[in-house]
């Protein structure tokens, strides 16, 4: 009962995040292809950003979906997660806006780091109440992702300054990575231990 | 328990993309008949939007109803469906402010396209979960108008252009079709398979 | 279960039109008490709207918990209940910003009216689906509150124009009748039908 | 059932608000440190809120986990603790954006004030519907953070014209009190009675 609630409010959190961020698309004042097309990098930050709020919002359900015991420890890490996901629409539209400038290009991947940091904290403290030959550790297993995506993250973020558009592609890089479905968690379920 | 949290986060999103549309609605700064009247085109284009995003709550809560498994490619084709409901705001509150012009009603055109397209898609990953004999399968049956709606939204787009008043009536005729109850599924889940 | 998603749903657009609202209490640049002082008619209206949205949440909850079934036609009268719940923040911040003027107050009372009838509308739908004899339908008796609320708010939009601090004292009355708590239904549960 | 509810609400409501917030971090027009760096105060007090506002999901999931029957009263007391909730945003902006100046961090005060005085009355309710007896009674005991809050909220208001840096010294610190985990009801449910 209290996971259910923990998801509810966390499905109504990321909900919101993502539909927030396109309200960065500001409605032109003109009906033009020029009024519109302005708008091109602006809507490709949307577009990332969604899929990975998206990516979030998998990962979560099937994290928590294998969580059987909530302890106040993992309330307050998944509040942290949420935080940081929380900052996804004004990095994504501060990004958009200044068309994938270095500053811009640079937070969007502190926050990147920051959020796959907070996930992986409220990872180990599922897994820590949970043991660790329970299904979600074995299921994790060497988190080769996990571990990789804050390690990309955070060479993009000199990489920014260098050249935004570089950084910007391994943050999509990542980002496709993720959008191979995982299916660590569900083979583990579905497969006996042995 | 799975399905339950792809609902759950369904309905929130939906639920703020049809409250944020109604902030296009701006508040006028004077309290006069002539600036409640500016309002007109804004409030049409946000009555046919609730409609539509109406409908495709209706017909969402329908399809996973008779679903009884989420596998990955469901979440992710429902994430699909999200990302281009998710622009109904934008092509609403474009549509609206231009009063109807050709190219915002040409786009407003794309986004259903697109969203009917995803529906479609997440259609098909659901029956493919369950087999084509599913009380699912049997109760979309040859699916008319399902198939039907994306072809007018295509053919609206070009007579957009020549006559924006046109293809807004063909939007307004899918969406009066959409709106007689689709008894298929709730006919077929009360009879009994022969 | 299609009870409890209608439910979700509507508990997240009566969420999200609540907090919306609060949105028209626009941040002052200054840090005066002049500017906040300035606030005070917005304040107000949000305050008289939170409670009227108060009262359509505690309704819409009782009113459910006595619906065993919910039909195609239930799911498009609740749709319609909040279609008029959704103009809650407009016509609020229309009034608040312009100081309870004569329109303003008139069309709030016409959200009201409308609101009143779609909440109506709904329980019709509800009790018809559920038989005359239902313990939805003993509970709701005579509904004079339900029944005098639309009458008053139509006699308020003309006395808006003459004197709008009527209309609205009008309205603060028919909430402050609905805020004593409405114990027929619970009352009704827990009686034994003889 | 009744409770599932009016936890899915408060969740909603909630979770737009600490969502809301975040909409003050207004994103600036160009990709510069400077314009990051004006918005280090608006940060701050979100981090604030956030964190304030995540303490009172935290405790409001435990106080109604406990309870089992929800009255009328209770429902109408969790509304009044989501009014002051929702005025979290508004305080937070104007404190925010004003660089933490006396009034804005005294209103902030008036709102903590209010809110733990609503919360206070919320669990008044639940206690009175539970029986002084109760898991939840003895759960709570003194209460001693819970009528300390309160205190040092209100004698923040007047220091806040004083010196609004140690003002928003108090706030920080009753919000760390707790932040230290309150192990008080997951210990008296594990404790058996004696």
């Amino acid at each position: 009962m209290s996971k259910t609630r923990l998801e509810a409010f966390s499905d109504a959190v990321i909900a919101i995040i993502i539909t927030i961020m396109v309200l960065e698309l500001k409605v032109p004042h003109n009906p033009t292809a020029a009024a519109l097309g302005e708008l091109w990098p602006v809507f490709l930050s949307y577009l990332l950003s969604f899929v990975y709020v998206g990516i979030y919002w998998n990962n979560h359900h099937h994290l928590l979906q294998t969580a059987s015991t909530v302890t106040g420890g993992v309330l307050w890490a998944n509040l942290h997660l949420l935080f940081w996901l929380s900052l996804f629409p004004f990095a994504t539209g501060w990004t958009g806006e200044n068309h994938f400038a270095p500053l811009p290009t640079a937070l969007y991947g502190v926050v990147l780091v920051m959020a796959s940091l907070a996930y992986y904290g409220l990872q180990r403290r599922i897994v820590a109440a949970h043991g660790d030959r329970s299904v979600l550790a074995r299921a994790i297993g060497r988190d080769v992702k996990g571990k990789a995506s804050p390690l990309i993250y955070l060479m993009a973020i000199p990489v920014a300054f260098a050249n935004p558009w570089v950084a910007n592609a391994m943050y999509v890089l990542v980002a496709v990575m993720w959008l191979v479905p995982d299916r660590r968690i569900e083979r583990t379920l579905t497969t006996p231990a042995t």
